[in-house]
């Protein structure tokens, strides 16, 4: 299929990975009249039940992965560790958006900060660490606060130790199971901020307004737009996710968080990491946007003209995790939120659950 | 089920209907966690592609109506022609919301009428027409341009006739099949609105801003929000749906289409028919409103509360009929227009294959 030629009506979307962020693309899919294909390891997947097509089957099961690819008129994914062997063979077969290479970039940090360094994108200082003197090396160099985490396969805070220049790196090393790292270090900023930017099949990028987003034991707890950045900020904070879509040759949402070092330092942005996906800190964008990222996501993918990223409101995004789910009926009730529940099963601790947004008239100016 | 019980979170929503009206049902129930099961009779149903549970069945076919309601915690409809007999024994094993009262009354342009005229409701003139000769002596009597439709089966302008008064009642008779029907005077009014009206469970009741709506060839062209109509007719308007959402003890969003008669006249609004169903008239408030008649009938099903009908924006929705929809991709690349397509395979002429949104700044004071 040539670059440029769009999906026709009533395509199918192959989508890789059955969580909350495969069943919301898959909803977004069907709003735009396509069909979606959801393939996922997880026989209790969230996306399964929104649509008639799911394969359960594993990533690296490349028979039936064939079989997917021969069902669907594109592939994209919901999550960043999809095998990249696995989007290479698919890509042989049928379209795979994003490509491979950001699935190559994302899923091993050291890789991803070296690709952010080698573009000239201001990022924390950072090491390799394979041994234990690698990591005995770096916090001496450091001589600061710093955070070891493992190469691959970390999320939501685990796979992650904080570390003192002091401290005990064979019981670092050995917490994380000797398993590949990268130490960074810690950054004292103002706050973080995300870029969602989405660029099309033809190049044509749109970017989000920024929001600012808080955590809470490694998960993110809120995302608030528009962040209390300085218009120079924000175009700088722009700037960056553009030149790193660009550089991926991207194809989809993008997502890309910040440190904002505060005002009148240099650089004035650090970025921290990329998500080659469409991205939590932007789920108040299908309800304060003309086009959220969901949509935007497959119109990329497809092939289509990108949706406007234009802002109607203000909003606050908030997640529910674990039994937080269980206010439903309170929030339910709030005048003007908008509520997203996930349809999973189990409330377990630390899982996302749902979220919420928070409309407001946009404030002048902002 | 005590009536006061909301559904548990990811209960499962039965949709009787799999046209796009049970599929944007199935998609707004998504959203909100549910499960949706679709029972349709056609196994084409675009419906059936945006979730795991489907029955394909005839809707008089009661065994399959059985195991359907035995998998599901609510049934509703997304279409009035659900036989009253089928609802009513469904009712017996699962809670039916709308009821088979809201089905009775709206499959029988007659009883319709009767119900409404005993509320004290405005209405047309109308007659019974079993007879060529009720055809005679209503026609005399109204001595005004009339149309006879079908009691029973008539949508989107099929199964109607315009008459003078000078008629010929016999031909009229048999060009409706000399099937049962209602002679309607037709009326000299200022322009159509619709109000979609919400009623909870418990009673509470929400309404949207009236839309005006305009019809080529019997069929639903464009809906604008908000209508021309000065204060005290939509203080009216909303009054007379809200009476009708009552007397039905309706649970749902329920459509009444009104003519605005002018200013001055009296009185000012005329009931034509109501739909007890989401309502083609009110696909803009998905895009204009924070929660829109998709999600407010589910929610009103499922017994949960209903969300704000309040309007962000002021919106134009188009209806993409046939080959129109090839526009998509001039539509899909205009700046602020919501696309939403309904995946159907073929484009038939006079099928409704997707709509769009414009949205405006709503203007101050409206």
């Amino acid at each position: 299929m040539s670059k440029a030629v769009p999906l026709a009506l009533g395509s199918t979307i192959g989508i890789l990975g059955g969580g909350q962020l495969g069943r919301m693309l898959a909803l977004a899919a069907a709003r735009l009249g396509f069909k979606s294909h959801v393939y996922s390891d997880d026989p209790d997947s969230p996306a399964f039940e929104v649509t008639s097509r799911a394969t359960h089957g594993g990533y690296g099961d490349l028979p039936h992965l064939e079989t997917f690819a021969q069902q669907v008129d594109v592939v994209t994914y919901e999550f960043e560790n999809v095998p990249v062997e696995a989007a290479r063979h698919l890509a042989g077969l049928v379209p795979v958006r994003p490509g491979a290479r950001a699935l190559e970039v994302a899923q091993d940090r050291l890789v991803e900060k070296q690709f952010l360094a080698d573009l000239g994108i201001p990022v924390a200082p950072f090491a390799e660490v394979s041994h234990r003197r690698d990591l005995v090396a770096a916090l001496t160099r450091f001589d600061a606060p710093s955070i070891l985490k493992t190469r691959r396969l970390g999320y939501d805070g685990k796979g992650q130790v904080a570390l003192t220049p002091d401290a005990d790196a064979g019981a670092a090393v050995a917490a994380l199971g000797h398993r590949a790292a990268i130490l960074e270090q810690r950054l004292r900023f103002a706050f973080e901020v995300s870029v969602l930017v989405v660029r099309g099949l033809d190049g044509a990028v749109a970017i989000y307004d920024c929001p600012t987003n808080s955590h809470e034991g490694g998960i993110l707890r809120r995302s608030v737009v528009p962040a209390a950045l300085p218009p120079s900020a924000v175009a700088s904070a722009q700037d960056l996710a553009k030149r790193i879509a660009v550089a991926l040759d991207y194809v989809g949402v993008l997502a890309v968080e910040m440190f904002y070092m505060g005002d009148g330092a240099l650089p004035a942005l650090v970025v921290n990491e990329i998500a080659p996906r469409v991205h939590n800190s932007g789920h108040w964008t299908t309800d304060a946007c003309g086009c959220g990222q969901f949509e935007n996501h497959i119109r990329a993918v497809a092939g289509w003209p990108l949706g406007s990223t234009a802002r109607h409101s203000d909003a606050e995004m908030l997640n529910l995790i674990g039994d937080e789910v269980d206010r439903w009926a309170e929030l339910a009730a709030e005048p003007g939120l908008c509520l997203h529940l996930y349809g999973k099963r189990e409330a377990r601790t630390g899982r996302k659950m749902g979220h919420f947004t928070r409309l407001k008239p946009r404030a002048s100016g902002a």
